[in-house]
């Protein structure tokens, strides 16, 4: 059953191949379908395309399904092409011919594009809700083992001493910075298409600030071009803010293994959170981690799929925009599954202490060395030399205390300062707006 | 000259392999790094590691630098290694031991760290600035064309009436979608690193919000090895909406090309804007557009380039990242050269008229038509079913008049609302902020 | 069931994260993992690691399980962890402790390395015979329609005279041009790593000539460090592969949409290969190719993706290799269809005659216009100003015939030069002798 | 100076844009546009197009332009457009109008085509001669050091013995496996596209035979219409090429930076070719191998670049061709460094000995454990546990003596095979034959 069935049948072959995936990929757009449907009759309601009762009747039958969504009891047919098809027609055998009148003033096209915004929007909500509770561990882990120092590298050589209140803090605040990008790609998906049709607009009045109301978007894309230019660069921008929480997790995830390895030794797991050998009787693998980094390293690739997919496409609707579905839908669950699992993991994360006591270490303190001769008074470079002369001939001794203070450093971590920021950033995003508009919607 | 020379001549390939392009990439940094220094010994002043009479030398000498270098007159001398080498010489020749001074609290890591954020922050604002131009000329054509109707297609297939005033308006509101993430990029590079030393902070007492709010900046890489860490992230952000505007850009040509194209013959420019062949005489070919499509699309692999380059690097600096600043520095002036050339070229631009006049545009009212048929009371899919055989048949006539009203359609084009939509996000950059600061400080 | 059970439990949700979808991609391997045990125990027989009796036995039992795989009987179990574990579960629960002895003399690691060559060498046989259907398709169609014109474009501008001939033609030559890179990916595939266990060799004496003979192999991955390094690096040959079949059958895809197109007009298909739109009664979308373009562009970014995951590993094994799998497994289906869809798709193009006589298309024969005159002896260069002018003034005419002799030109499309070179390519891969390898091991 | 100049004067702002660096790329093709040029108009004189006496000044006149290229004496002017015009142009001036016929029976398209094709050639031969240099000292390392141990990792943790001579023979394999897609390239550029013209074929009766042979072509790109689609083409192939290569440095250099840090310590190099660190006096950084690596890594990109400067292009020369020089054109010369500062730092490497005397090594022995206990005749799995059980109880110890024989081995490195792969490759590039007829024609 297609919404554009014509007398001649389409071929069996070239069926199968343009509805591809759609069915399993649209089950991710049920709920959003019928939301948008729930706005849009009423919307025609008010401009006087549908009459009250027959606005109470889909209304009430919009709810059943929505419902039955919401309980696992939904499915698209094997005939049916899509989630709209399915959803009109379980509409017209229960309401019979009413059923058919909410397709008026709208396209497919607007239609998908507002279930996907919708969608869109409420993934990145879920990657920021489960993101921040990462980001509260690391802080935690942070505060908890802020004392315990552990070798700075550059260019993986030792250079200063750090510590795993640094190390776990470091990565709490790139997730601040990651927020950054999350909100541009909720913005970018918060916003209205309903009412662009085919990509040109409709003859009938629509009131497209009624459906945005209703579906708490923040506003419009007013243009019914650009509206429909937006599919695909929307799921850009979501596929960027994407990456980059999986550059983070992936950056993490490297530290862990280098750091789990046993010539650096400086953390490890309990064994049931480890894997092993088919040869080798002795290994406890960080097999997670690795799969954390090496997931998050091809969910990076997304944003580069998505702009071959989409470059050089003139303006106008292509068929070529139905594959965004494919590269994006799932990423959702790859991504908060790899926040996930990293949460759980560090949750148990074992933290050597004592590490910087073996003299092996002592060079990480040549910084300090310098610095103590500076205070007393000597220009920089001239500490420099006397410093790096020192332990070229092996006469050098770390100094005996450390003395960081200021912002930012192993004395003064500045998480309460880290977790504000974050704070702030949560605010911006209207999460309640849209919860609020929905519940009223389906009520 | 190096800052950190050793007793042993580093061998002369490696040399000149390993400083590559930098003494060139670094001209872009010249004005930064001055600020930098302004900044970072006002602070060491404030925290006693300066004296006042020194601090007063040491800014008189650095504004005399800053001028040279908004006046041209400034190089890295052949055998410098980098930016920060060459102004510590140039302090060290004119004012003496004083000069070496400067480098107290800091490293070349975080030196270069501040010194990029504020380039970035800088250079985005400059695409801001010039996308913003042509946002004005696209929303004028927009308005000046409102009226000229144009073939919409789907599928590049005939499909709907458009116009010239919903084309050129659909590309001005991508360009305000495309704020959100250059906001991003903003937010992103506006943080202070400066203090984080080589990644693991300093024994020194710096007082790191105090270079902050000299610098303009609105909040502080807190965390040092996250301010390390912010090293490549921040391009990679950086990167991607540069790679949004390039995309946008790319869009706006590809359409231009083909309405050039005989076949549609929809636009033109006049002849000077245009190139011939060397074989045929009759050629007059749109090599602008053609190639800001091509170097926006190849603008597009940027952040692709900067995922390549640091993924799967631990935490800590590596000399790797030195290559970000080939990547990203020379982006800049390509964006913003393809984004003026759009602005020239299009400021110039033909616009057919009476388009839609053939009658092999007829179809296009095929929608219509069906609306027309619902409005006097046609279920929409028995509807759709009449006007499908009319065409079918040969019997389709197109509708006396058009009919849209809606907002965001051609009878509406919200080019108003979208103009709010830009200032609203415009207003969110804090580019007076960042003046008045640099002002101040330059002073 | 793991081959490395150890006395503690592995998290329940460790174990689901860290299996993720390799159950079912590990069917892609089953028969290939067979084969490699079947040449794998002959060679402990060989060498003395096991009895001529066990061998007899343990041929026999895999040899049913290839029968089942080829049958589709065969599944992995849900407590399994993967396809080498559940051939040798089978086996043992056949044939009781016999079935352990075939680990022996390797590891997980190569097992699963030599499966993936079979595969993907088994792989890229499949997309090259798709592939050549295409090509002898194409040739026909140039053949076919060798006289009839179409506009040549440049800059997407009028140009010259083409013909579909030339046009059909030219895309038999790119998968000529193709094979150069598929067999790369072939021969890259093609050598055996089986030997290597877990990529530092073993103690045993093993033969790894023989495993190469029996598995028709080319040669070796001789060296077991580099053995275990090809591991993503074979798959990202193969990728490069297939996204070069993909770039020429995007662009192929790219020109029939634009044929398609009313401005344009030169090509059609039977209605029933076409689809409509939800709110257009009037459209015939050209789908399927608009999904092959998609769908191939898509494919064209599995390069990027594989070095994403593998770059910056260090030598050795690590758990993210196992996600190449995800990456390239499913992409050969995807592949095939897109080729064999193009081809289903073609065989029924229709193709418009006489669009040359149109004078709108006069302009394309300035060049030929040009060249008379050259043969008439002027000098090229003022030969083009002549013809140039004519054109600008409207008195330009077209020549009454064209003329084009050449070898690859309109006249002379070589059609059959490029089939010999196509036979050529094709020989050099060694189908023969791999079929030959693998019906002997499972008589 | 434009080969197509119109009586009207192209905007100064477009032309500026249009030629872009164009100057400076189109130097790299120099010499192949005169060797071009040289076939050329031998063919033109066959054919009957130049007159005996024409082609004998035009001859020398070209041999001069080359002989000043080949001397560095050769500069493309300021207002002059392109390599192309800048040749013609000093023919002229020297020899008059017999200059101008040279353009006859070609278009820039083809011309540039070809200098393309034969850059492209020319510079894979230049890879593949500086990789064989490299390759070549790591197998004189691997035999030098075929007696170091190395501990071997899986998963980054402690696996089994390895050894510098497996180190040093794998990466030399990895060449040899890198020269199959080399070849590729280089196939894919072997082939003339000469007579193509603008993409369309020509109505003089060139003999694209001959140019082929005088040119030393393998074959042709026949197909006109597909002679200029392999512009991009063929880039793309070999810009794989290049990130197959750089991938194989790129891990090489991963491999040597952990391995010089302090924590592995397993090799190290002279001073001289490491560099320091502003603020830490201690450090010793190998800047070589993370710029090989970070470079090698932005290389590996070049594919992607190309897919998406060229994807979705309809057939037909478009202008964004032109800046596959932009980004295939240095990248040659990077390459070419990355694996000439690789072998100057290998040539010089030191290496440590008896690294696996310390016992934290002595796990890497447990599979020869359970090997020895496999050939004593325990099932592999219950040797397995028992080893296991072992180092669980810490009991476990090291056999006393290594035993590994097979080929690709401890004991059996292969590199004479290995060798002897290379050579076999090597022999299917077509360098002599090449040279010979480049040779005679500038003669």
């Amino acid at each position: 059953m297609k919404l554009w069935q014509k007398s001649y049948q389409v071929d069996q072959s070239i069926d199968t191949f343009t509805v591809g995936d759609d069915r399993e990929l649209d089950l991710y757009l049920a709920k959003y379908d019928v939301l948008g449907s729930l706005a849009h009759t009423h919307m025609l309601e008010k401009v006087g395309l549908l009459s009250a009762s027959d606005l109470e009747q889909v209304q009430k039958g919009l709810k059943e399904i929505y419902n039955e969504i919401e309980e696992g009891n939904f499915t698209i047919e094997p005939d049916v092409e899509d989630i709209h098809s399915q959803v009109e027609l379980l509409l017209t055998r229960r309401l019979g011919d009413v059923g058919k009148k909410i397709h008026s003033g709208r396209s497919r096209n607007d239609q998908v594009l507002v279930d996907i915004k919708m969608f869109l929007r409420s993934e990145v909500m879920r990657v920021v809700y489960s993101y921040k509770e990462l980001f509260d561990l690391l802080q935690e882990l942070s505060n908890e083992h802020k004392d315990k120092l552990l070798p700075g590298y550059t260019h993986l050589q030792l250079a200063m001493p750090s510590s795993f209140g640094m190390w776990f803090g470091a990565y709490a605040e790139a997730i601040t910075d990651d927020m950054e990008v999350l909100l541009a790609a909720y913005n970018s998906a918060n916003k209205n298409p309903l009412g662009s049709a085919a990509g040109y607009g409709s003859t009938f009045p629509l009131d497209r600030q009624l459906t945005t109301d209703l579906l708490g978007f923040e506003t419009l894309n007013y243009n019914a071009v650009f509206a429909q230019m937006s599919r695909g660069k929307t799921e850009r921008n979501v596929a960027f803010a994407i990456a980059a929480v999986a550059g983070t997790l992936s950056k993490l995830a490297y530290d862990v293994v280098l750091y789990m390895n046993q010539n650096f030794g400086f953390i490890s797991f309990p064994d049931e959170l480890t894997t092993g050998s088919s040869i080798m009787p002795h290994k406890k693998n960080p097999d997670v981690f690795e799969l954390v980094r090496g997931k998050c390293n091809v969910l990076q690739s997304l944003p580069n799929e998505l702009m071959l997919l989409t470059s050089n496409l003139p303006s106008g609707y292509h068929r070529d925009l139905q594959l965004t579905k494919d590269v994006i839908f799932p990423a959702f669950n790859k991504i908060v599954d790899c926040i996930n699992i990293t949460t759980y993991m560090l949750s148990q994360v074992q933290v050597k202490e004592g590490l910087l006591d073996d003299e092996k270490y002592d060079v990480l303190f040549s910084v300090d060395a310098v610095n103590n001769l500076v205070v007393e008074g000597k220009p920089f470079r001239d500490a420099y030399k006397i410093v790096g002369g020192d332990i070229a001939e092996g006469k050098f001794k770390r100094p005996e205390q450390l003395n960081y203070q200021h912002l930012g450093s192993i004395g003064n971590l500045a998480n309460d300062q880290i977790a504000q920021l974050m704070e702030m950033k949560l605010a911006q995003f209207s999460f309640d707006k849209v919860s609020s508009a929905i519940e009223e919607l389906v009520r």
